[in-house]
């Protein structure tokens, strides 16, 4: 794995690859995706039949076949081996523990004057979640994406996920059992997408769309955008890794490939203040790579978008890691927690070497559903306000508006709208 | 002021109508502003200098003149009449009291075995504020969007806004001086946000874009998401009033009118149980109309987008205006506290008569920027989450990850990703 050290001559050019990692220019997809999102609000099923047709290879023989049946579901729970039923159950119970202590409340407060301001919070009526399916089918990912749906309130969950042959993971279904969900569609890609935020003949609109996917399904949330909300657009996964000399190389070494398996456009980066554990590292990975299932992917990420780099203390390497803004953060120094203030932007940091990053893919609780290519700088993790929206709530009393209200209209009268600056006045002339 | 009746046999046309109210068609303007964004990407200061002198008819004669002078912002604060700086600081106060109590804290958690979850608060770095500017200039707009962003910490805020023919409004000048904005700019429309977006030599790259503008202003912040993160994407503005026979038929009116003087677009819908109110308020409007400096705007918006609903019980006018999700929603009733829990989507809640709309859009504390056109049903008001992000925290103890890392290996196992399992698995082996 490719070493390189902040001290080099062409560091900054290098490192400017590696924040570059994530630009993918969605332009070229962007009018496939849009013709197929027009093709859905115009033919709604009918579109959604004819893409399945073509994607994913199957003859959709009526409307009611479009959507997965709940027997099914229960069937594919109730035949889950006990183990693997009770570490979902785990990972079910840990991740809504950790959500609902998100859950954030209306509020009000009161003034002496009688005013009364305050924020409602209202769940959305319908969510959607895009869960990919076929051979890179997760269930956990439709934990992540139900269960924070369901710790904010909402009342109606939709989920739509391709299945190629008509075939669906068993595992999937069985998430969908233990999540009480009961509207899933089988249709994926853009197509989902469209057919979430706008409605089909079988397929409700929903308020809100989340969850991962391809190219495709990035753009067609992002052209959506507006129409319906969305939790963010992701690109391939990320890990950073943050170490001293206390680290252990093998522990850094399998936390790199575990992103690397994803997916060829992942990028797996550590930032070291110590050479021998670079060095070490380096070595161990190619060591690794050869034992893992998905060795041709992992090798192609790591040869590619792969990078250790040696800073010349912990400030430079922090400094340079929020610059990254990753998704995954691994913190593997002497005493993690003392590096968090200084920590600003990633989308879960996992703090010491018990922390491996996909002890957050699965079972500790937190969303792993997060921002992808520096975008940690400005979007969170997946949580249950993305299911929420707030309402302001404002009560003045007679007390109140004659206190503030001249003022108010004042401000009014600056800015030319006489409708307004009345509308206050009118009750300050009342009396009652 | 049309009335129309939920028995009418055409009533649930003329509702689809009124639901309809903010469909515009971005697609007209998308490839006028995706040019736009390209130009400010690839020729930055050269094309902002050329879009000013196109739309704003003043010639940018070097960068520097591209930023707004601190020193004028002072100058125009000092010169502020004596009452007007006193409601600008009255406003200015209660804006921040507001939002301070939004403000979400960092939070951990701890279990029994050793784990740590959590949740770090951390402000963007940078956000951009987009203030519309020239014929409307509202000085209120900057408060709205720049006291968030303080209040969550962001360490340096970019504005932009339009001055035709080089003119800055002096009250928006003041207000700047008031939050401390010192790198503000004089570029408008489409080229502020692609300038915000993506940066030029002279105006920085943000992390976060809000603001109201026009169509243009709006499409541009609907293509650079993604890039940025932006808060939402708003329309024309809009009340929604909820009466009952208790309701002052003369404040009704005038409320009513105060959201129409803003936009020939905009919409006011009252839905009441009540005929005789209902009556009353149509004629009130028409004779108001006539006192307003703004009436030909307001009258345009009235007979076309303007409607009184009349509702056969509180708890029908109640669903309506939920499907209606209106940006503004005054509950005029006898008691507007008992129907809250009812009130699913509206972007700010006014409750009772001493509450009229305008007193939120300049002094009541909660913020102005609002979602429009039923999107209230997703998005929520302009608030100091759009300038914060969070991070999860993560940390495992040994005896955590002895007792949950199998659990979490299994479900790796089964999604076929083997180093994820293997990275949990050999610091199951480890003693350490």
């Amino acid at each position: 794995m490719k070493i390189i050290n902040t001290k080099d001559a062409d560091f900054k050019a290098q490192f400017e690859q590696i924040l570059a990692r994530a630009k993918t220019d969605i332009k070229e997809v962007s009018s496939i995706v849009t013709s197929i999102i027009d093709d859905i609000v115009e033919n709604k099923n009918q579109a959604i039949k004819e893409h399945i047709a073509k994607f994913d290879k199957w003859d959709v023989k009526s409307d009611e076949q479009l959507q997965i049946d709940p027997a099914d579901m229960k069937k594919a729970y109730d035949k889950l081996d006990h183990k693997l039923r009770s570490a979902l159950h785990m990972a079910y119970d840990r991740i809504k523990s950790y959500h609902e202590k998100q859950l954030p409340k209306s509020w009000v407060d009161f003034e002496k004057n009688g005013t009364i301001l305050g924020q409602k919070v209202t769940p959305v009526d319908r969510a959607g979640l895009y869960i990919p399916g076929g051979k890179a089918a997760y269930p956990s990912s439709l934990l992540m994406n139900a269960i924070p749906a369901i710790v904010a309130g909402v009342e109606e969950i939709v989920v739509c996920t391709p299945t190629p042959n008509n075939e669906v993971n068993e595992l999937l279904l069985a998430a969908c059992h233990l999540c009480g969900i009961t509207k899933a569609f089988k249709v994926g890609g853009a197509s989902a997408v469209a057919a979430m935020a706008y409605g089909t003949e079988t397929i409700p609109k929903v308020d809100v769309i989340t969850g991962p996917g391809n190219i495709f399904v990035a753009t067609a949330k992002k052209l959506v955008f507006g129409e319906v909300h969305i939790d963010m657009i992701a690109g391939p996964s990320e890990i950073g890794i943050l170490s001293d000399g206390s680290a252990n190389p093998h522990y850094l070494a399998i936390d790199l490939l575990s992103q690397a398996e994803h997916d060829e456009m992942a990028s797996s980066i550590m930032i070291t203040t110590c050479d021998e554990i670079a060095n070490y590292t380096s070595k161990e990975v190619e060591n690794y790579l050869e034992t893992l299932s998905r060795r041709e992917i992992a090798k192609k990420s790591i040869d590619e978008r792969g990078a250790i780099i040696i800073a010349q203390n912990m400030d430079e390497a922090i400094d340079l890691m929020n610059e990254i803004a990753p998704e995954h953060l691994e913190v593997m120094t002497h005493n993690p927690f003392e590096l968090l203030p200084k920590i600003k932007h990633a989308g879960a940091i996992f703090l010491g070497q018990n922390t491996p990053e996909p002890i957050g893919d699965y079972i500790a609780g937190p969303n792993h559903t997060l921002p992808t290519g520096s975008t940690a700088k400005f979007y969170s993790p997946l949580n249950v306000e993305n299911f929420l929206k707030k309402s302001s709530i404002i009560n003045f009393s007679k007390e109140a508006i004659d206190e503030l209200g001249e003022a108010c209209a004042l401000l009014a009268d600056t800015e030319g709208l006489t409708a307004h600056a009345e509308s206050v006045r009118v009750r300050l002339r009342n009396e009652h």
